[in-house]
Order: C-alpha cells, then sequence, then structure tokens
C-alpha cells in the first residue's frame, strides 16, 4: 500500500481563483476593505495592550480612482507589513493572517472585531485586475517600505519600495473586461452596499461643504465653501451601540440611514443584543405593511461584523418575520453554505427562536404600556402578528394576549375582550359563542347596519390570511365560531329559543314560493322564506360561511387549479321575509304581470345590495329606474 | 528585486474547498455524476474512433445507498483508470482531465458532450463525506484495479482494488452533518433537479413492474410483477434532436416531463437551434398567462451539455421572456460569474437578441399561417408580447405586425386593420383617430353599449400594462389617440363638426345648473351641460382619460407613493343630457322639495352606473328604491 499527499499547485489553483473564488466579482472591493480595516483594527489592539509604540491616531482607509491609468488605490493606515511580513502572509495562498492574530492575541482580541478568517479575500484582487501591487511599510520602528508586484501569473516580485508613512496601499491595475469598476457611480454603488457601516471611516473622493459667512460679508456676497473629504461611511451605527445611549429619533435617523428613499417612518424598532449561547446584535423595524404578502421581503440586511453580508435572511429570520426591515449582526452565522444546511443548524435555529421571542415580548410590552398606540399601529403590523400566529404555535400562545380584533365602529378588542363584551348577547342556543364579521365596511354596508341593529359587534377582518387564522382560532378556542355578516340572515346565524312567528300560513308560503321560482330562473339562488322582523329587509341575499371561506382559502392558500380543479362554483340564499309589508304585497297582487315586476324589481335590489347586479342587468335596472323616476 | 512565486499548500486550500467549494453542499452529486457521465463519454468516443478495443455496449451509472453503512456509492461502467491515472487525475488538485481529454482528441471529441472543465468537481465529495473511496479498473486490456482512499486530511493511500469489471465506483463515507443525503428522499430530488437528463442512463433503486398475464391465467389471478432496474432519467431529452424528428405531441409529452405538476397543456412551443456563432439548443414554451406579472417567473431551466445548472435566467433571457417555459441549453453561457457581468457580455447579448428574435418570429408565423388559433391564444399570451413591445424596439417592431387588439364583441384586429375598420367612423374633426377601449365589460357596460350604438369599435384593454403601451403607441404612430368609453360622453370623445342643437335656452340652462349645484355637494363633480340625443342617459359621470391614466400608471408604473405622494385625488364630470325628457321634467319641477328628490335619485343612478354608489349611500339609496317599490 502506498501513502502519499493530495497536491495541489498554484498553476492549476490560481486560474480558478480568479474567475471562481467569489460568484460575484464586485466583492472584491469588499474584500480589499475588510483587510484594510482588519489592518487597522490590529494596531489599534496593539496600542491598547501597549505592543506597538506609536500613536494611533484617527485613521482612515482611502478608496481611490485613476481612471486613465486603469487603477484602483485602496489605502490604510494600519500595522502595514515588513518583508518577511509579505512573504509569509501574501505569498502563501489561503493562509489567515487575521486567524494567526486572534490566536496569537487571545485575550480582548476577539472583540476588536477583526474580520478575516480564510486568508483568500486578497486574492479576490485578480479577479478584477491584470496586475495588483502592494506597497506597504510596517509600523514597527526603522521599518522598510517593500513593494510587491504580480501579474498573476502567478510570479511575483518584491523590492524596496517609496512609502513613507505606516500602512499598506494596494493597487490594482483593472482588466479589460472589468473596466466598469473605474467608474465613480459603481464605486460608490459597491461602497454603499458592502461598506456603509464599516469600523473604520472610508474617504472616496471629496466633496463641497458650505461655510458660514464670515462676520464682515455683505448680505449678496455667496457663502464661503470648501473642499472636504468624502466620508463613505458611518463607523459606529447604531446597531453596535448600547439600548440605553440611544433615543427614539436616534432609531428613526438609523432607519433614515439604512432605507434613505423610505419616507415613511418606522412604527417601532426592537434591538436585538445578545452574546450567550451566540453573538447577536442588530436592530428590526416594523415599517408601515400592507395586505399584499409577496412585494415586502428581503428588506432586513445580514453584516458580519459590520461588513454587510446579503439581503436574503431566509433560514436566519423567521419566515414570517421576513417582512419586517432593518439589520442583523452575528458572525456565528455560517455563511456560504447552503439554505438546507442553515436551516437545519442548531445555532441558526436558536438564532430564529430568538427573534421570534424578542418580537413577541416587544409587542407584549407596547400593548401593556401602550394600548392606544399599539391600537393606531395595529392595522399596519397585524399581516406579520396573523401570519405569525399562523405558522409559530410558540408565537401564537404568546400573541393570543395581545392580538387585536378591530370592530367595524374602530373598536379594539383582544379575543378575550371579545368573548366578554359578547357572551351575553352572541351565544347561541347551543352555547356557542358566534363572533360575526365583515371583510369590507362598504360593499357589506347593509348587512353590517341590520348586525349593528340587533346590538351585535362586528369585526372587520380584512387580511389575506384572516381565512386562515379564523379556522386556527376556531380549532384552539372552545366553542367559538366566526361568520361573516352576509352569511345568513341574523336569526340563523345566532340560533336563540325564541322564534318568529310568522304571518303567514303554510298555504300562503306555498303560493309565495311558487310565485317567486316563476320569476327566478337562475339556479344558484336557493330560496328560504324566513319569519323575520317586519322591518327587516323583504329580500336578503346571503352566501353560506364555509362554501365562501372554501373558496376564499383556495385563492390565497395556494394549490389553486393546480389539480385541474375548476373554481367553486357561486352559491347564494335568497332570504325571503315573510313578514315584510312588500312580501304580503306581492302575495295580494292578482295581475301576474305586476306581481313579476314587483319580484324582479325586489330581487335586483337584493342583488344590488350584495353587489352581484352587474353588466347588462345593471343597465337594464338603471334605465327601468329612470323610467319609474319619470 | 527578488522574484518568486506565490506558493499554496493544500493543508491550507483543503478545509476551504470542504466548506466553500459550492454555496451548495448537495451540487456534490452533481459533480459526481457529471465525472461519471464524462468517464461514459470517453470511452465512447475512444471505441468510435477505434482507439479503444473494448464492446461500449449499453453503459449506464448507479447511484447506491447504503443507509447503515452511512455510505452513497456512484458507480460507473466508462473508461476508469489505472493507478498512474489516479496518481495523475486525482492526486492533483485542480487538474482537469477533461480538459486535457478534449485537448489531446480535437476533432469530433468536442461535440461527445463532455462536461468537466476544472478539475475540482472530484473534491465537492469532501463537502459532505469525511472519507472518500475510489475503487476502479480501466478498460485498458490487462489493467489493475486500485482502490485509493483519502479522509480528507489531506493523506490518501493507494493499494491494489478488487474491482472485477471496467469503469469507477465512488465510495462516500458520508459526514455526520450530511446525514440528509442517506435519505432515499433527499437523493431522488437531487437526481430529478440536477440529473433528469443528462446522457447516460441512471439507476437509482428497483421498481415493481406489472407483467402481462400469461395466457392460461385465471380472470382472478393478479398480474406478476418484476423487480426491474429504475432509470431515473430520460438520456435523450426533446431539445437534443432535430424539428424535423418531433411531433406536436413529443414536445407535449416533454413539457409534462419537465412540468409534471402542471396540468395544463402550453400553448405552443419554440424550438431553439443554432451553433453559430453561438452554441444554443433549448425549447421554450408558452405557457397559459395570467395577468399577474409576478408569480410567473424563473420557469425556464438553464443546462449545460444536459446538466442542470440554474433555473434563474435572468440576464441571458431577455426580462419579458421569463414568463415563458422550458430549457435552454449552451456550453457557451459563462457560469459562476456575476450577473452584471452576464449582462455586458458579448455572447450573451447575442443569444439574449436570438432568442427574442425567434420568438418573434415563431409568433409571427403563427399569426400568418393559423390566424384563428392565433386569435383564441391571443389572451392567454399577451402580456409576454406587450411586456416586450414596451421593452424592447425591435421586437415591438415586429409585434406591431402581429399583436391584437381585441374587441368588447371577441373580434381580432391587428392595429392596421383597426385603423382601417374605423378611419371612416372614428376620425375625428382635427384627423386623428380616436380608439375607443374599455377596461372591464361587466363595470364598463352601459358606457360600451352607449358607443356600440353610434356604431363605433370598442376595445377590450385589460392588461396590467396596457396603459404603457397606449402611451407608447400614441408617440409611435401619427394621429392617434386612444380614450376609455367612460372618459367623456361620446360626442366629445370623438369631436365631430356637426353640433347637436340644445331644447334649453341659456337662460333654462342657467337654472338647471343652479338647481342641481343646490342638490350636489360633492366637489369632484364637475357639472357639465351638453345637448345629447334625446334618448341617451339623462346623466352620465364620466373620468377624464388623462387623469385616469396617470393614476393607473403611478399604481402600476413603480414609484407610486415613494415620494412622500399621495394617491392622486378622484375628479368626475357630470355630465347632464340637456336634451333629455327626465331633465326637462326637472327643469319643470316647481317644487324644490320634488326637484330635489329627482336629481337625487338620477345622480344616484348616474354614479350607480358608474359603480361609484356604495356603502351607506347604496343602503340607503335601496332602502328608498324598496319604498318606490311598493
Amino acid at each position: 500500500m502506498a501513502t502519499g499527499k493530495i497536491n495541489v499547485s498554484v498553476e492549476n489553483i490560481f486560474p480558478l481563483i480568479k474567475k471562481f473564488l467569489y460568484s460575484d466579482h464586485e466583492i472584491f472591493l469588499r474584500e480589499l476593505i475588510s483587510n484594510a480595516t482588519d489592518a487597522t483594527l490590529k494596531l489599534k489592539h496593539l496600542t491598547s495592550i501597549g505592543e506597538a509604540k506609536v500613536d494611533y491616531g484617527s485613521p482612515r482607509i482611502e478608496v481611490k480612482i485613476d481612471k486613465e491609468g486603469k487603477k484602483i488605490h485602496v489605502i490604510d493606515q494600519g500595522i502595514g507589513m515588513t518583508e518577511d511580513e509579505v512573504k509569509k502572509y501574501i505569498n502563501e495562498l489561503a493562509f489567515s493572517g487575521a486567524e494567526e492574530f486572534l490566536n496569537k492575541y487571545e485575550d480582548g482580541a476577539k472583540e476588536s472585531g477583526i474580520i478575516g478568517h480564510f486568508g483568500l479575500g486578497f486574492y479576490s484582487a485578480f479577479m478584477v485586475a491584470d496586475k495588483v501591487q502592494i506597497s506597504t511599510r510596517s509600523f514597527k520602528e526603522d521599518a522598510e517600505p517593500v513593494l510587491w508586484s504580480c501579474d498573476g501569473s502567478p510570479n511575483f516580485t518584491l523590492e524596496p519600495g517609496d512609502k513613507q508613512d505606516r500602512g499598506t496601499e494596494i493597487i490594482l491595475h483593472i482588466a479589460d473586461d472589468s473596466t466598469e469598476f473605474l467608474e465613480e457611480n459603481r464605486i460608490t454603488e459597491l461602497l454603499n452596499k458592502y461598506n456603509k457601516f464599516m469600523p473604520i471611516p472610508i474617504k472616496f473622493g471629496m466633496k463641497t461643504e458650505t461655510l458660514p459667512k464670515p462676520e464682515d460679508a455683505k448680505e449678496e456676497d455667496p457663502a464661503p465653501t470648501q473642499e472636504v473629504d468624502n466620508i463613505i461611511n458611518n463607523p459606529n451605527p447604531a446597531w453596535t451601540k448600547q439600548p440605553a445611549d440611544l433615543e427614539d429619533q436616534d432609531y428613526k435617523n438609523f432607519y433614515r440611514e439604512l432605507y434613505p428613499m423610505q419616507f415613511e417612518e418606522p412604527l417601532f424598532h426592537i434591538h436585538l443584543n445578545v452574546d450567550y449561547p451566540f453573538n447577536l446584535t442588530g436592530i428590526l423595524y416594523f415599517p408601515k405593511l400592507t395586505n399584499d404578502l409577496n412585494v415586502q421581503k428581503d428588506r432586513i440586511q445580514l453584516y458580519q461584523n459590520q461588513v454587510f453580508v446579503t439581503d436574503n435572511v431566509e433560514g436566519i429570520v423567521p419566515e414570517f418575520l421576513t417582512m419586517l426591515r432593518g439589520v442583523i449582526d452575528s458572525p456565528d452565522i455560517p455563511l456560504n453554505v447552503s439554505r438546507s444546511y442553515l436551516q437545519a443548524d442548531g445555532a441558526v435555529k436558536k438564532i430564529s427562536s430568538y427573534i421570534s421571542r424578542k418580537v413577541a415580548d416587544k409587542l407584549s410590552s407596547l400593548f401593556k404600556n401602550s394600548r392606544e398606540e399599539f391600537e393606531q399601529k395595529w392595522n399596519d403590523i397585524k399581516i406579520v402578528i396573523e401570519y405569525g400566529m399562523l405558522s409559530e404555535d410558540k408565537f401564537f400562545d404568546k400573541a393570543d394576549k395581545f392580538a387585536l380584533y378591530p370592530t367595524v365602529d374602530g373598536k379594539y378588542f383582544t379575543f378575550e375582550e371579545l368573548q366578554e363584551k359578547t357572551k351575553e348577547t352572541q351565544t347561541d342556543k347551543d352555547d356557542k359563542l358566534v363572533v360575526l364579521y365583515a371583510s369590507d365596511k362598504v360593499s357589506q354596508h347593509s348587512y353590517i347596519e341590520a348586525a349593528k341593529a340587533k346590538g351585535y359587534e362586528v369585526l372587520l377582518m380584512d387580511s389575506p390570511i384572516i381565512g386562515h387564522l379564523m379556522q386556527k382560532l376556531e380549532t384552539s378556542k372552545e366553542k367559538v365560531s366566526f361568520a361573516r355578516v352576509d352569511a345568513d340572515h341574523l336569526d340563523n346565524l345566532i340560533k336563540k329559543e325564541d322564534t318568529q312567528i310568522s304571518k303567514l300560513s303554510d298555504e300562503e308560503k306555498e303560493t309565495l314560493k311558487k310565485n317567486l321560482e316563476e320569476v327566478i330562473e337562475d339556479k344558484s339562488y336557493t330560496i328560504q322564506l324566513e319569519a323575520m322582523d317586519s322591518d327587516a329587509s323583504p329580500f336578503i341575499i346571503t352566501e353560506p360561511e364555509f362554501m365562501r371561506r372554501m373558496k376564499e382559502m383556495q385563492q390565497t392558500g395556494g394549490g389553486g387549479g393546480m389539480f385541474g380543479m375548476g373554481a367553486m362554483p357561486d352559491m347564494y340564499n335568497l332570504i325571503v321575509n315573510t313578514n315584510s309589508e312588500l312580501v304580503g304585497e306581492i302575495l295580494n297582487t292578482k295581475t301576474a304581470k305586476k306581481r313579476e315586476r314587483l319580484i324582479s324589481q325586489s330581487i335586483d335590489l337584493a342583488r344590488l345590495s350584495k353587489g352581484l347586479l352587474k353588466g347588462e342587468e345593471l343597465t337594464n335596472f338603471i334605465k327601468r329606474s329612470y323610467d319609474m323616476v319619470k
């Protein structure tokens, strides 16, 4: 048996790195700035522990484009490298200096925010450059400057450099297929995307600042201006601070920084801050949400030590919370691994349930401490909470105590309060509480009014997923059912012991039914004679709750026509109030033609009330009505 | 000046490969099966040119799970490797045997479909396995079997093997964090995703097949069954064949293979087949499309030599065609590079415009050769064509000749035909052709009827982007404008020389206007007295075209409330037909109360006709109307 070691030659691996190190070539800038940041943070750590005897000062990182020379420069004022260090760290592919540094300076170094891991970032420069130079000078006393050059062949040269001050300058000679990166706009875009919140100030170009006018200036004199360095990042973003050090306005300002194009203020925020059993900081915001579930995802940004990683947090944040906005920063989330792996990873699962818990706690305390404000915001946030109640049982248990059920009159009840409020009036003879609701105040107006006239509370339930939530409530609560106000006439929706007495004899009812059936040809209407209050509507069209809800859930719940199932047919009941004056008149009209006209017009009005009179039928109705007006 | 070569040590690079070679670990299986396919295709090529003196036979690839032993086996019957070849190809990371093969056998080898490129695929095994073995035997005469084992350390052992037949078997000892891949379902899922159309048959498990009953079987005897190999792939998918060899049914069957859960048949297909200046094959299908632009993307699958790569073809297929379905297979599309690079890449641009052209040509020939069928399918495909006309000028020029404009009566005109048909009746006094349209046949019924009564054609334009398309047509055609039927009354929409004479004197008009203004408090209605046909509606509510279209485009065109702009206010005109009998009656009614009732009821009817009478107002209208019925 022979043994050996797998061999790797730089000639084979280098071309791969140039092509495939990152699927997105633009990453090179993020990587080089991360290295520059690490070089600076290392110096900071060394000066803080007294190992570097230099003045740390206020170092920054500079990015420069030399469009004519086709070059990009990334310059830091960090520790720099001696010739030996260049040989050690640069000439050895995939050897991580950051890792080594963290191992060497264990105490405190972990909190220094050093980013590097794998010693590959620097080589990403070759994805966009056909020649890369490093001009560097170590912070160490008497260190000589060094110039390293490599055309990606992978041969390099090393010679004395001319760098005057400490730090490292990376010079990229941009390749012909990557000239997009010589555009100022493109670099600004990248800096904004990846580096906006990195911990060392980053200068890119200059900007003009207006100065105060000198005291002796005349009014017509223009205010003086000066060119100043343009710092593109905020090195101390809100999420890295302690909640105690931040005012409400600071959170709002940070939201504006994150989403400069969003003019609406967030409703409230949740500051995440945990360091055991995992490290996580961040701020989540509840924006105003609409009822459209699809368009508002991918707004939470994931960072690792203040470096932007992705805005796809699927698997890390519970799905129902991906509608929120904000940032999450954690060195503990494994990157670049498959989504299915993420979902199975224990640490990630813990992070996800921590976030879910924090959100529930925040909502709960808002509910307890400022109920009025919570009510005002409810309609803008309910979709998240309802979605969460459906998808996580733990969240349901917590949210059940603060989830609100608004009425059509703008009152807000918790479910418990609703039960308390309505149990006297809305419990039916089988001891079941019937919760009445409308999905639209306008189109269901006449039905809502009828229910209110009986002293019932009518909820306004208009979320797209409310059907599913109602079902969950019906199964998790005892003796509760939901019914839309137009699902049947009220005496049937909430059946009491007492029954109305019909003015009509059984024989009269027979005749009435025959009369009606002669006129109504539409088979989707089932005629139902009911003895109701004499001043209730003479005709009401209702749509049975169960069928309607099934249809709605088929539409929102997915799966719709997938198995070749067509849409379910429309089914309506035509409730005829046998005690109404008009119905009495119909029964007493002997001329068939006049009776027919009475019935048609009445049914048209009932259909109009339910929004079913449309198109040609409506045009004809209006024509007929104009004639009647005259 | 010192020179040197960047160094890479396998100890540093190996851990990175295990973690990061692919962002999705599941890729390992695709890579191993690609290698197995290449080994088989190489043998095929060598036998075909006489260099291998063995019987090629009907080789296949087998995938086996050994759940208990925590192993996955991938077995091929290809060329196999000698000990020297193992040393050369396996022990050298990132050395591509496929590349070498293609270089060596230039002629014909390129068409052999060999997949490998970078010599990395095999190492992806270490993403999921903590030990990998290769048991192989070359096709060469007297070749000795070899067994290579590596625990990823990266040390390996090489010893005599026991493989009896030619080919290679890869044995993965699955790591503890990757046991998901020992599940049969998971492997089936991966094979279906990545390998469904690879060119060598792939066996995974067994299945039971029903055999014909023997002739002497009794009726009650169950049909005999037998276990047969389960081949998971179709090695000769439709797109690899010549269009001339395929029937319409073959395309439909292939659609079913691609989308087994789709029960609806595609409307038609486009076979792509080009080998200069780039290589591309594929089949695109037009499915039935709805008007929802967002939900139907990401259905086209991209393959490279029959290996699935991605279903995100953004940048490769023109955006308006991403709503189609089907497959594209091209070895010329650079993978793993950034999307922004893709969009700038010349070859990719050519591919994109080739696809766009082919689609336009297909539609054009369908239009010419089977107009009736094209009309029937129009409503299911129009969204793609309209979107294309908006986004690509070249496509607009072609589609302008076959794009259809359906009328509310189900006729279909091209724009040229429409111009021809309507120029007599619908050209106004300024020589401008006014195209009338409705966006909804039901809610705009009364307006449509009025236009038809005048002999006008009314188009049904109901796509979400139709407003943008109309604007494009108005600017690209001369003297054409679009007006919705309810944008004004018809004599104003298409102004002719002849004017109607009003029955009312100027004084009477003054009085009428005053009467109306006393009753109508709503400031969003502008009263407009018009002398119209006496039997036209007495009152009509219209909504000016320009304002309405701006509002609609604000809603669909993005940017909506972004800059803090609220929704634009509703603006309506109340057209009063001074020649109608009812208006005459209103003018002659002296009792203020009665006049007020006449006006209110009339305006309610006009609002009802425009869909503006809702909620409480509708409830009150219905109550009043019930009283009037009695």
